[in-house]
């Protein structure tokens, strides 16, 4: 059977929603750079809470995308890195990244025209 | 002043969640073959409840991606339809279903190795 993102109970709509999620693109497009540690991570984006941020490694590291190693130190060192299915993501969060940033004024354009229209 | 995905306070945060939302992608998906009804878009996207799909049209027109035709009819006939730059995206988000079904397999496969590890 094909995949059908269509299809409710089809798999691959929980993947399009990890690769979506906002906390996701960020985590992978940080780690485009080379393995981070937790705390680089959590300074590099801006408001995530540490509750959503290891949520967020925790769901990328199960679906395979990122890998996760403890370095015997005191505190403990944890890297994190994309694996090969992570890295094949970056051109298309990539993407995303700079049609959000690229096409920001347009859009915040049409909701200053539509709130004008409805209020 | 550049936009700043990872910034909290920068825009295109909101617009990296609108694009990356599971229900946006599917209507800007479904409205890639044309205009459509709003029968014909509750049909095609699998689960999808009223109330979520009344919002997420909402907010795609707020956005400027998707326009809204009333036509006088009883009942009324709404019809939608994407916007240019709602069809900007179209490559963008045809990758992300791409990306979602064709690594399904290894998506899931990664999951039972993790699941298995951590039990």
């Amino acid at each position: 059977m094909e995949p059908d993102l269509y299809d409710r109970k089809c798999g691959s709509r929980q993947v399009l929603d990890r690769i979506g999620d906002r906390w996701s693109v960020l985590v992978v497009l940080v780690l485009a750079d080379g393995t981070k540690r937790y705390g680089d991570l959590a300074k590099r984006i801006d408001g995530v809470s540490q509750k959503m941020l290891t949520q967020t490694l925790r769901a990328l590291e199960r679906d395979g995308l990122v890998t996760r190693e403890v370095h015997a130190a005191v505190p403990p060192r944890v890297d994190y890195a994309l694996t090969d299915l992570g890295r094949s993501l970056l051109d298309l969060l990539s993407g995303l990244q700079a049609w959000a940033t690229t096409h920001l004024g347009e859009v915040e354009a049409a909701r200053v025209r539509y709130d004008a229209r409805t209020v």
